[in-house]
């Protein structure tokens, strides 16, 4: 392959940094829970301009430290660790011999082509047989964790007690069966994450994370894919894809990297990221093997899994649901297997005439992700790539193996969640999610959009950012991002930041769909500032600040115009709302509208025909 | 106001231009309804590469003339007659005594700042009380119109017969109680006409439309909105607009222009449109009055309509359903009122205190659009303006009111479609699917959006794609687009194509999910495509294939690439296709994937629970 056509490397916005600093109008700050000073559960503040005589509005942050002006962001020394205490409290075991890196993890890289490692200090922990070491497990002890207090304060917003109107939210809400509190307690968290509903993604030996959950019961998350380029500039650039993806709000980042230095890109990765990182061991294991399917082994993934594992990896997509058997269901596909993992297995299945090893040696996987903590994202490695291929028999076979290797899994004592589609119209997209609960035990569902039609290659990241906003309300927990370039090629920097608002958008539809207590929070402080012709508060109050001024400004550029009681899309003759407030004035003069709507009222059912 | 802020002109590529010749890929083709050799209905086919062995996709067109390379496209001369001979043939009266151009018309614009009048031809006729006129008094008749025979044809995408598996589709859909056919015959037309159902928006003198069908037993259309900048450099540049939204895919075009020049543009626009133009008379009665809402009367009104109609607008948003009594009703809102046909009728009502003059007069107002078969498209002054205000009081009472009003224009022989919102959080989208069929007898669905929620200022046309999507699927007829710079401004070329592209995906993907027949044909041709590397197949398959090939090619330029087996999502080792058609291939050697599929289905219940 041509590796100059690879080269998107220059991901930042200067060659070797990361970004920093606040988003426009925002400020970081940290709350604690009460009675535990120690913990900052971080969270972002948008001000209000002093016309509005409203609090500023506080929103969930992924972006770590990176939004902090006051942090000092040095990528070789990494972030400071948030759990570094908890863990020392558990008493895990510092592992003395290590693994270790081998030339392999990085391809042979050497010399000018092989990138450093990170130098950012690191100790390997293992926890041991007998003791507690999964949040599952501290969970079915009934044991409360740091972690479960600190994502019981993050779900809540930092908030005290429950907010106001949050039982009436609630019940507006159509949540299909999911049980959403008015109110999260660090034991509601502990109950979910014993019931298998949700997960805390936190390998021990990842101290920097800050700890968040990802269950259906709780606010509705969203994953974004970064994968090295084939050729690396510098290890910054690499960190920068992830900074750039959590700064817009991805709560989990996929590392997807292939080719050379993945174990050394990786570690500068792990050391700089303060939200859970996931992986397909599989792609590392292949590399290692030359990129020959037949040619793995589970010698070879085996000993990938623990590499990774050691380095802090949060989460592993598992492709153990690909079996033998379900190679021939394909067979008569439209678009065959379009996992890359799962079309690996298949292969490989297929080349040995065996039962794949990853489910043949589930249970050792299930042992050796337990000693770290890495929760199970079952993967599924036959999602179907077209509409043609929906809900057929290939994945739901596999989605049924999957459900078999969840109470595996949970056996074991480890944390899972459940992959899934890929390519699936509207009307067949609730019978995956009601399927999956049914098969899985209520596991938390991860989907990939789903892509809600084919035919439109540039703007997939709408076609999935429809399904996946519907199957966010019917249920799904977490929704992995799709770009623009899908299908295409790979994205860049705009394209990321467009994948992750996106996303955004379908996950916090869902919430407001599900009744989330807190979620229209931030849709009535904008429709507010919206009707108040607060400019500036619109802008803030938005995802993306940046793009919402840019777009104003294009017509309307003048600061004056910040505080215009019109803007370019109608004038100052035909805006609505500056008529409304001059309606509201008249009527005030008249009458007052709201007593003119009481005395109406009163009189009910004369004048209307009631809504049934 | 600031006219320079406004300056959008120079819409086109080139000022003084519109964009003509075909789509990357296509080739526009025209077919006859049997026994119509005199009928030609513009298609457009999508040729494959030889090695597919697959005929060429063919495509519903709504882009007119300017995508035949064949055409000699002169705006001063505008479109060919499409439907003159028909007319002819109804024997309606040429009007010799038209209304004619009054300086208001223009806003008394004059020498160099008047947009001289368009030269093209144009003759007025009117109908006569007894005669039919109206698509729905001749469908009531029992009489097949001309239009009806071209819809179904268009509909059918001049297939003359039930396309394979048509049925098996429709079963596999879900179209909440529509009745789609497996095959569009005319009298199916004719009686969705009839019943109120559906509408063919088509003025009498507006001979060069090309005629489409609006309802929900046939595909789900798009409307695109244009307006005048407030420095207006060319009339092409208006006509630019127009011709841009239809290459793209929008069915109709709705003319919202306000200021001075808004007769000659109109004129511009509706000579040179194969698609139907809707407007909202209030805006230029308003500007007649000097933009001061309660100086409207009806006198004004109706001259306007008269006006218009003779100028040929095909349909006319009509704010009938704001009353006096509803205003009140607005008080406790988040965001008051929001469509601007609404705030002004409720600010006349308020000032006058009095019922609107629109209510009051809405039968004069149906002689007139009858006279000419302009179709109602009765205004949702008092839709939502924020999730807040969602299924409100108000929305719901104006929505019975449209009910009541609808009745009316039908007894009156007119066609009538009705507006919806807005802002609905997914989990209100369906009631007012349901509400507005309950209430409205069934008479098409024009929504705009609706916006899923209000946190992504510059995202508006994805927020609002998702819920367009889901109330097509619902049974919406026709979409309003929405674009990227909603609430902030008024969007540019870029921006008119992203909106149309994002509600062409709405709309497909509302058509998939209802079973429409044909819908998935271009899904499983694209799939097709990109499971062989047919990369050109793929992007020329695609809504927007300049934009696939471009993204494409960021990343993989080279000529030799459009054939790869890979691109450079995955690059070549990791290509999933690429690894299945290995699969495959290794699978055909030993025992044939195919077959070994029979044998797992024999062994069917032994290795899979079925799933329910």
């Amino acid at each position: 392959m041509d590796d100059q056509t690879l080269d998107v490397s220059n991901f930042g916005p200067v060659p070797g940094s990361v970004t920093t600093g606040p988003i426009e109008g925002s400020a970081k700050i940290w709350s604690s829970p009460e009675g535990r000073g120690d913990m900052r559960v971080p969270f972002r503040e948008i001000a209000l301009h002093p016309s509005a005589g409203e609090p500023p509005v506080r929103v969930y942050d992924t972006s770590g430290p990176y939004t902090d002006p006051a942090a000092a962001i040095d990528v070789e020394t990494g972030l400071p660790s948030v759990r570094g205490d908890w863990l020392a409290r558990r008493g895990f075991a510092r592992v003395e011999s290590t693994r270790g890196v081998k030339p392999e993890d990085n391809g042979f890289a050497s010399g000018e082509y092989l990138v450093s490692p990170c130098p950012a200090a690191h100790r390997v922990l293992r926890g041991a047989t007998g003791q507690l070491v999964t949040q599952y497990e501290f969970a079915r002890a009934g044991i409360i964790t740091d972690e479960m207090i600190y994502v019981a304060h993050r779900e809540n917003l930092g908030r005290a007690a429950m907010i106001e109107g949050a039982e009436a939210r609630r019940a507006d809400g159509e949540d299909f069966g999911a049980n959403i509190p008015a109110f999260i307690t660090p034991d509601f968290v502990r109950a979910e994450i014993a019931a298998g509903r949700a997960i805390i993604p936190a390998n021990i030996n990842h101290p920097e994370l800050e700890p968040m959950i990802i269950g259906r019961n709780f606010l509705v998350k969203i994953n974004a894919n970064i994968g090295n380029s084939a050729v690396t500039s510098s290890a910054a650039d690499e960190v920068e894809k992830m900074v750039w993806a959590i700064r817009w709000g991805a709560d989990t980042v996929m590392d997807l990297s292939t080719g050379r230095n993945i174990h050394n890109i990786r570690d500068w990765i792990l050391r700089n990221a303060p939200v859970p990182i996931g992986t397909v061991p599989l792609y590392q294991a292949l590399e290692k093997v030359g990129g020959v399917a037949e040619k793995l082994s589970w010698e070879v993934y085996r000993d990938t899994l623990i590499e990774q594992a050691e380095q802090g990896v949060d989460y592993f997509t598992i492709h153990a649901g690909v079996r033998l058997r379900h190679v021939p269901l394909t067979a008569h596909r439209t678009t065959g297997i379009v996992s890359r993992g799962g079309s690996i297995m298949a292969a490989w299945c297929l080349a040995h005439h065996r039962e794949s090893f990853l489910y043949e040696h589930f249970e050792e996987i299930c042992d050796i992700m337990r000693a770290y903590d890495i929760s199970f994202s079952l993967g599924d490695g036959l999602r179907p790539g077209s509409i043609a291929d929906a809900n057929d028999a290939a994945q739901f076979a596999e989605l049924e193996t999957l459900g078999e290797l969840t109470k595996i899994a949970w056996a074991k004592g480890c944390q899972v969640m459940i992959e899934g589609p890929g390519h699936v119209p509207m009307h067949k997209i609730k019978v995956n999610m009601e399927k999956q609960l049914r098969e899985c035990g209520e596991a938390p569902f991860y989907t990939l959009g789903p892509l809600t039609t084919d035919i439109a290659p540039g703007y997939d990241h709408i076609t999935s950012g429809i399904g996946a906003a519907m199957i966010g309300w019917y249920g799904c927990a977490m929704l992995c991002y799709v770009t623009p370039k899908e299908h295409l090629g790979l994205p860049d920097r705009s394209d990321v930041k467009t994948g992750v608002i996106t996303y955004r958008i379908a996950a916090h539809a869902a919430d407001l769909a599900k009744g989330h207590p807190a979620a229209q929070i931030r849709d009535d402080a904008i429709s507010r500032a919206r009707f108040e012709f607060r400019w500036e508060d619109q802008f803030n109050l938005g995802l993306d600040p940046d793009t919402a001024r840019r777009f104003h400004d294009a017509t309307l550029p003048k600061e004056a115009h910040k505080t215009a009681h019109f803007c370019s899309m109608c004038g100052p003759k035909f805006c609505s709302m500056k008529i409304s407030h001059d309606i509201r004035a008249e009527a005030e003069r008249q009458d007052g509208l709201a007593r003119m709507s009481e005395s109406f009222a009163e009189q009910g059912g004369k004048l209307y025909v009631p809504a049934d």
